[in-house]
């Protein structure tokens, strides 16, 4: 039986640190899953069908098995359907730590077969997160150093559509 | 005099997490007044009323004297319409103490003859928060282990309403 | 070469722990600059001219050379704009480090010329924040020994106006 | 029944933070034990009976019923032979928290009677510990705003005995 | 290629929640071996042998294939000579947290090949730490509840030996 | 006026994280003096002498004025001594910001006319420290791209030199 991991997560959008993460559990476990929220409560920036399609875009060059699918509902519901039972989740910082640590033990209560398993982010990444890049992003600031092409090209797309809505700055 | 500890919140829904501090408060101070924010800033998912009714029903088969207010306006004169100096606020994680110890920072120079005091919620609990509860309830989870039954037939009830809007998965 | 200092921030509205921030800056550099944030984002509970304005008017009586503007756009830009390279941030907790420390890193990147540099709150403005004493204001609590005087004329004024929002109280 | 409040800790030597708990904690409850503990593990730079003496000596002029007591053994035990069921204990910082609330909850399971609150610091005491006091009165600095009038007697005297250990100074 | 884990630590001595992940650990992946500590350095309260033993008594009943070595030198060096590539690491608080991020990134640089994945503690056992049990122990405190049987005997047969160092008192 | 800015520490031994944040600050202050702290008290495993000689070494190369000192005493008399009024000081985690954080408010009792200044340590090198370094090379490991090349050296010297003392391995 091969050992699937699965990565899920908003990706609103992919940055350079979620592809980093991908590559490095695909070169431990034989099959990595990418699950993109899909449900609507967040009101995300980017759709779910472009969310997915960033996604695929950025992972295609990684190398292993990865594959890329939007999930609804619980997680631990989409967890069972891939056959998975590692949840894999990126921690940059301790803030991220409070939060991922009970949503981690909610989850196993949930379901307990499956475990989450933490990995840390890389020195080079660990300032990075979606929320930065779209208030950089939507400032006219330049992220290609820290997205993906595709998803610089997105942002960019929309960021100059005119009555496209303004960031107030990195303050 | 007697003494009297004042557990303010939110309870939006009371959670097993509260019910289980208010136990141990009631066994050791003569007499608990739960206070129960009525104010309208925080768009609570349930009405003041509805909170409430429900913190009643959930310590109603708890020992001790125990009381259930509903309270507008600054805590810290709720605090004193009780004649009470014992503030009690439970904490979970570290990112609970930064915020609570803020605000009994500020509830100490607003009212300096009320104290707060903090209990650690125990490990059963830890991971337990109104907010997870509700995600996992909109999402179809079950949440019955987590929450008193009278919570549980509300939330159940609440997201089987078609209109509801649906949450988006833990992830 | 004089060495200037930027300090930067919402200030929706300053307190009495950013003044003082400005002062113990104002007596180590020899020019400070205080940025106001001015847009649009963050829908900020003053207009950014009325919060230079609440800057300019508590900084007034502090020594040293220091000048308010308000700024649009990326920090880093305004902080060329300047002449300088000297980022100054409070830090009164964890939290804030976290997202600090994100922001310096990112700041960095955008601009490897300017550093942000982290000074301590001292203790008796270590709990106070915009918003607390926003929230505080609202629901008719004392804040004057919390903000300069023109800020606590301006919340009386804004909170004693019918039809404005209140407050759920400090809970 | 009165209730009794027990404030357990090293004291070595008392600050100026650990008197203002007392004091609070004596407004608020009928009747406060302050524990000196006297086991031989930490190798304390007081001996158990000086500390119990400064510890008297500086609550003297508060008010309140405040007791004096040095316990060896399990605090569990010695709260329990004190016919008390509340734990005080000061919160300055995070790190604070992590280590009591590991501590409260392994009491908690040794004699679940009793319960532990937790106290914020107040501002002006939020920095001081019993080590950096002496690490500073073993460098020749000032203390006398940071402990008792006695404390810092018993500091000088230590200090200025020949061949006393040096500190190396605070960085 | 069997996905082989490796649990590394000092188990000095092995408590519950160090059996429990190794149980969690072995739920998931084919192959778990659990490294202990060898070297000198820390001064442990258990030799390597005892350690070993223990560890070895008490993850008999687990499930799964487990394998018990001790190791010396670079953490990095033995997960090579086990063929691993997964190091798997607990995580029961912030302090855990930061100290185990920094090891992980060390290691990463050691060997690149290698990954550190985190589990949390399950609420039982987060309070759980081998030094509070010898802590306990060395008092005379109940532990049957928070080690293997083969551990609580041992603990009981070094503290009621005469000469035995005493501890301190929770506290 | 010359702004002088001081960054204290006990630099045993100097690292790469050390000498980069040395860089950054003569990039940006006229005058750097980096002051080392000589005490007996910590028992580092480098000489005052040596720890001072491998600074120098390693910032000889730093473009800007920099001047390496040994100081001994309180770090506060030591920046009135050099002119200073600024003292700078690294931050690469959350417990770093705990304990400096306390210090730097002490030190601003004992010396208000000194500031201190928290600068983050850059993505690669926060996870690097002394103590780790010393560590790794105990064990034989590679620190080469960790710490300037004398300082390589002078471990690689110690630690081949028989009857050292060895490390236990990173765990």
């Amino acid at each position: 039986m091969k050992t699937i991991a699965v990565y899920p997560g908003t990706f609103d959008p992919i940055t350079n640190g979620h592809v980093e993460l991908i590559r490095r559990a695909a070169a431990i476990f034989p099959s990595v899953v990418v699950l993109v929220s899909g449900g609507p409560k967040k009101s995300p920036f980017f759709s779910a069908e472009e969310r997915v399609g960033m996604v695929r875009e950025a992972v295609d060059l990684c190398e292993g098995s990865i594959e890329v699918k939007c999930f609804r509902g619980l997680l631990v519901d989409a967890v069972r359907e891939c056959g998975a039972r590692i949840i894999i989740r990126g921690l940059r910082a301790i803030s991220d730590f409070e939060y991922e640590s009970q949503m981690a033990l909610m989850n196993r209560r949930l379901n307990p077969d499956a475990e989450t398993f933490f990995m840390i982010s890389t020195e080079d990444h660990a300032y990075l997160s979606s929320s930065f890049v779209k208030e950089i992003a939507s400032l006219g600031g330049d992220v290609s150093t820290m997205v993906p092409p595709g998803v610089d090209r997105s942002l960019k797309t929309r960021f100059s559509t005119p009555g496209q809505e303004k960031g107030e700055g990195i303050s």
